[in-house]
């Protein structure tokens, strides 16, 4: 079988779209409804007019470029969407090589005269990435009626801005309503953010479903003393305290759950004396709905046991919590033959980060298609794929999109 | 017997200098020479002239209030000793208790015509807080010969204040050499700072030695990933190992070990971040340097298996190390004897705080006298110390300074 798509431009698109939106200090930062924003949206709609695709936007800012579409409004079209803002010093391919590749293949279609039987729509979703706005995957969320589009658009940035003005001052506010385009089906094809398809060797990731999110901010108060004249008996360690519950989610995470404490800060905070307070953040994962419950619950009751044993005040704050989501079997089922077909290694497998697919699921049959990442970075200038991975992942896309279309 | 200190003096005393160094909220603080240190000194030398004694200062600041200086300046002094300047948002009693605990001994002995053998001395050392010059015990380690007068006087202020100057500019840079008085016996009563005596309901603690001390930074080094998306058996979790070092740390200490890890930092420190550096303190003591040592060795296996078991990268940097002091054995036991005659409850002791003792315990045989702290608060404007805890300590010193004179 041909390789229809052979890469070449877009690995030089990804390369040209990493370079908009650089600082003094050369880092990448296209944060959602910024100048460097414009500028990348700008050059992605170039090359869907390119590409001969019918470009409309709606009001929340995402973009639809759209092939065939036909004049009977009722036809549910198939998407193809991710993202092109970024965080602050991000990598090139996160969200961008699956818009990207999203136009490679109705290119690939086109040049082999396939012809679809509904219209097939590449889309870039509005501020996935939340860092200026929160929440992040806001564009697909207001697609999938999550959130109201006022409430989006009255969305504040640190320093003040409404993404609403926003989006009009970079001329992105667009005039067709969020969910104007009525879904089939929705693909994306992301790089993985983690390890386990490098480390296993492995060329394609067909992801049946997305993990569920528990963060959770946790502020044990015991009491400050000297760290010398106090016995540890008679101690209130609230920093002990959060180490003991920092190792016990560590010892719980069993295979398909992780736990992690990404932020931590003691008071008083001094060499020489016992911490009164500490606040840390859980990041709790899990595929299972049951499990994430499960495992919340162990949290918190190890939480009492720890408050009890240390007389320490424990207070949780609830900051995120998102179920599970699952994805099309089926769709699943066409991404590991289409890559088996072309020879290449598949792994059923869980999202561990959270994708505008997620909110596409809830509309129509969903699901995702991963390539490996180096090293498992993301967020970061050293985030790679390697280009034939890329290419891999590209026609594997563009193989299930022709199955499916 | 009768109760030769009444205490009212004593005890009005106290409130009285602890009402000089209220700053604009009403918070307590004389650090080392500045114009609240002056305040407090002039307070405290017009006490001693009103004793009748013979007040000398010291090239480095510290006061002297001498009964019976002989002729013959071979004679050793029996000096009672501790500071009067304080940390910020200080108590009213570390330090200033030992200091006008002296001073009634004096008025004491001298109401009883009691005649001594040889000088008895009263002493107030500079800076043994240590907040606004470094290190601390400044003035009783430069009486000890452990830093040079030189030395001292070139240490700097946050501010850029040099001691030397700021003693001239208050009017305490004294005309004496220090160790200008050869000390015979060092005696220091001293609020306990710690728990142990409220909670074991003791009036008189008979400190026998003064923990060690093994301050160290360490620095974990992992890897920054998705806290979704990496695996837990594929991380390098700097946080957790962390976790595992503290937690181990508690569960090594032994009933007179302790251990405290007073601060931390983790990077990127974001919710969804695996942290790729910690860098947290751990405070050591223990009044066995065979013990102290070992404790040091145990954490440093530890560690190395951390580094492998976590594959990260540890370093640890020294940032204090004290070895402990031993106190004079008769002098406790007539610290014991003594108070046992009052019918006073007793306990041999370990100070896990630093004092000047332990500096005049390189020059003469010395020892403390400890007295129960509420809740074991001290450096807080809660430390208090009940009235007849204080009356029972200083007449406890005052038997001990008949016995020793």
């Amino acid at each position: 079988m041909n390789n229809e798509i052979t890469g070449d431009r877009l690995i030089q698109r990804l390369k040209d779209l990493g370079q908009i939106g650089r600082d003094s200090k050369g880092r990448l930062l296209r944060l959602a409804a910024s100048d460097e924003d414009k500028a990348g949206r700008d050059l992605l709609v170039k090359w869907m007019r390119e590409a001969d695709l019918k470009v409309e936007v709606d009001a929340i800012g995402n973009i639809f470029g759209t092939w065939g579409a036909s004049k009977n409004t009722n036809d549910t079209h198939l998407i193809i969407g991710s993202h092109i803002d970024t965080v602050v010093d991000a990598g090139i391919y996160d969200g961008c090589y699956g818009v990207l590749s999203g136009i490679e293949v109705v290119s690939a279609l086109k040049s082999q005269s396939f012809v679809p039987s509904r219209p097939l729509t590449v889309a870039a979703f509005t501020n996935e990435e939340g860092v200026r706005f929160t929440p992040d995957m806001m564009g697909s969320l207001v697609t999938a009626g999550g959130l109201s589009l006022e409430e989006a658009l009255a969305a504040k940035s640190p320093d003040g801005k409404l993404l609403g003005a926003e989006l009009k001052r970079i001329g992105y506010a667009g005039d067709r309503q969020p969910g104007f385009i009525k879904p089939f089906k929705y693909l994306e094809i992301h790089i993985e953010q983690g390890p386990i398809l490098e480390k296993e060797k492995i060329s394609i990731g067909a992801v049946e479903d997305l993990q569920g999110i528990s963060w959770q901010e946790i502020t044990i108060e015991g009491v400050a003393n000297h760290a010398g004249t106090t016995p540890m008996t008679m101690r209130n360690d609230a920093g002990l305290a959060a180490a003991r519950v920092i190792t016990f989610l560590a010892d719980q995470a069993d295979r398909r759950t992780v736990a992690t404490a990404g932020t931590i800060r003691f008071e008083p905070n001094a060499i020489n004396i016992i911490p009164s307070k500490c606040v840390f953040t859980v990041d709790l994962r899990n595929p299972d709905e049951e499990k994430l419950k499960s495992a919340e619950v162990s949290l918190s009751n190890f939480l009492e046991k720890i408050s009890s044993d240390y007389n320490v005040n424990i207070s949780t704050q609830r900051l995120v919590r998102f179920q599970p989501v699952k994805f099309d079997d089926q769709i699943v089922d066409t991404i590991l033959k289409k890559a088996a077909a072309r020879n290449l290694s598949t792994k059923r497998m869980t999202s561990g980060a959270g994708h505008d697919a997620q909110m596409m699921a809830r509309l129509c049959p969903s699901a995702m298609i991963f390539v490996p990442s180096v090293n498992g970075i993301s967020h970061n200038p050293k985030e790679y794929t390697a280009t034939q991975d890329l290419v891999n992942g590209a026609n594997v896309l563009l193989d299930v999109v022709r199955e499916v279309l």
